[in-house]
């Protein structure tokens, strides 16, 4: 061990509405030793992500929020560094949800080898990992696409829409993003193939729906919820599939946002809202990481990062992504590789 | 034909929040003449329903609106009085959509031969018709009830929630019923066999869900959308379903009504909630009227129905209905069977 020294980003105060630098610490302390059967993880890769906003508040309805004075929740890839058990072998990179921190030890309980035959390292965190199979099953197994479906994905460049679009793709579908900047939707549709993109903060999105929907959409894939998905709402058919990801748009909020009620909607066009959460699906993570890996190799998929150097680095990257202002998937580079 | 006038009620002005009797008119007019090909009806029972009130709107998300001075839009049992076809013999029974009239001619498309071995024939408006079928499929198969699981359904008394009910106690569902006075609760508990029931006036529906569903919410059959729902979702447990079947809380409001954005709430639960049509299910209805039927025969279900007399009062009535003055299903004696 060169370092003996080890930094994390510590959740100092509950942010108000949208989080600020001051809700984080950045605190030293020494690298733990690991204990009989741990190991000790090197981070080289942080994953920022928008539930990570939802640990930050006092209750959460399905997770255990965050402690003040705890190292913030996330996924990381990193190295072993130091081994007590047969389990891993010093030199193997890992990913788990080891928080914002240089160093962690583990059991290895929550720890998965990562397979650098993938792809990038990195990728473990994007395309290959977490966000990779929320697009994956979350717009195949809730969505059903079907070839000549209408499908239209919100927050379309993050790293849940990016996948989800150009799997839709894949699957024969006409397919829509929904994007913050003008270089954002031009992305989708030259560099990911995307068939169309609404600017949500220059358009109306009821209108730019009605243009390039002119079918009306069968599959929504909602990564925002808000006046976007109130849009979205209007254009649905019959028998139309909405898979319900997140809603960015909310968390940030600390009074709920009242919105106009929707739901009935889903009476008239027979239609399906159904939220899901990654993990459900997780004994078919591995299927659907060789699939999509396959299409990036076949060079169906392509994906975007957006990476930050170091840790401190890490509350204002985050809470640019709060603000959309992120391109890709987001991470933090906290070592090399 | 001893009848030479017929009454019905038409739609004189479109209602602006609840209706009055003013936005009805009574017209009377000569009864028509059944052309070739055609048959007379002369309406015995006339189904009262919330639908109607969307049909009274300027636009409609999913049915042809009507038009002002344009006979009501329902659901009749009547008996062919004349016949030009030889599809119906004079003295038949049918159920059709002919209206709120007491004659009506019919190319006998939209006319289904009533079986009264089923039940007496106010109940091919009820039980075994569209409210019926729209209790069982919504249910059944939108729903999707197992034996232990906890159902509520709002608007509990209803045409459609008390059959919502009884058949989830078939089930063997835990079944809690929400209704609007202290007596319907009772007759949801000691006349219908739920194992409980909220008086949404007189209760906090939140604080009564913690304490009659201790175990939360598996299926949750909404009748009402508004503030009770949004009370429902805060109770619903991992893998829930919402069978959306109606928003009576919504249809008398003529500015779409904000409320908190709950749709969020069904990620964390992996829930699902999704709108249906009876129509949707209709080459399933027979047997779903042959089920019912049975149960009824079996005394494993009962059903109430509220009876008004006289073509004249069914304004009256249905505006009661909207605000939940009815006690069962709804029906206006238009002529003795």
């Amino acid at each position: 061990m060169t370092n003996t020294v080890n930094r994390q980003i510590q959740l100092s105060a509950r942010p108000a509405n949208y989080p600020k630098e001051s809700d984080f610490d950045l605190v030293e302390s020494p690298v733990s030793e690991p204990g009989e059967g741990e190991v000790l993880v090197k981070v080289i890769w942080l994953s920022l992500d928008p539930y990570q906003r939802g640990r930050m508040r006092a209750s959460h309805p399905y997770a255990t929020p965050m402690e003040l004075g705890q190292v913030i929740v996330g996924g990381v890839v990193g190295k072993i560094v130091q081994s007590r058990t047969p389990a891993f072998t010093v030199g193997e990179v890992v990913e788990g949800p080891l928080g914002w921190q240089e160093f962690a030890v583990s059991d290895g309980n929550n720890l998965r080898r990562v397979d650098a035959g993938l792809g990038p390292l990195s990728t473990a965190l994007g395309i290959l990992g977490m966000p990779g199979m929320t697009a994956y099953f979350g717009l195949l197994e809730i969505g059903q696409p079907r070839p000549g479906d209408t499908v239209v994905v919100s927050a379309a460049s993050g790293a849940v829409g990016q996948v989800v679009g150009q799997i839709s793709k894949i699957m024969g579908c006409r397919t829509v993003g929904i994007a913050g900047t003008a270089e954002k939707v031009e992305y989708l549709k030259s560099g990911l193939g995307f068939d169309a993109g609404i600017n949500y903060k220059t358009e109306n999105v009821d209108a730019a729906l009605t243009k390039v929907c002119p079918l009306g959409v069968d599959v929504y894939f909602d990564n925002v919820g808000g006046v976007i998905t109130d849009a979205v709402f209007d254009h649905l058919n019959v028998g139309a599939r909405i898979s319900i990801c997140g809603s960015i748009s909310q968390y940030n909020q600390d009074e709920p946002e009242p919105g106009p009620r929707k739901m009935g909607l889903l009476v008239g066009k027979q239609a399906r809202a159904q939220g899901f959460l990654v993990g459900q699906f997780r004994n078919q993570h591995e299927e659907g990481r060789q699939r999509i890996a396959g299409w990036i190799k076949e060079g169906r998929i392509k994906y975007r990062e957006d990476v930050v150097e170091g840790l401190e680095n890490a509350p204002g990257a985050f809470i640019g992504l709060m603000r959309g202002e992120n391109f890709g998937k987001l991470l933090v580079k906290i070592s090399e590789e």
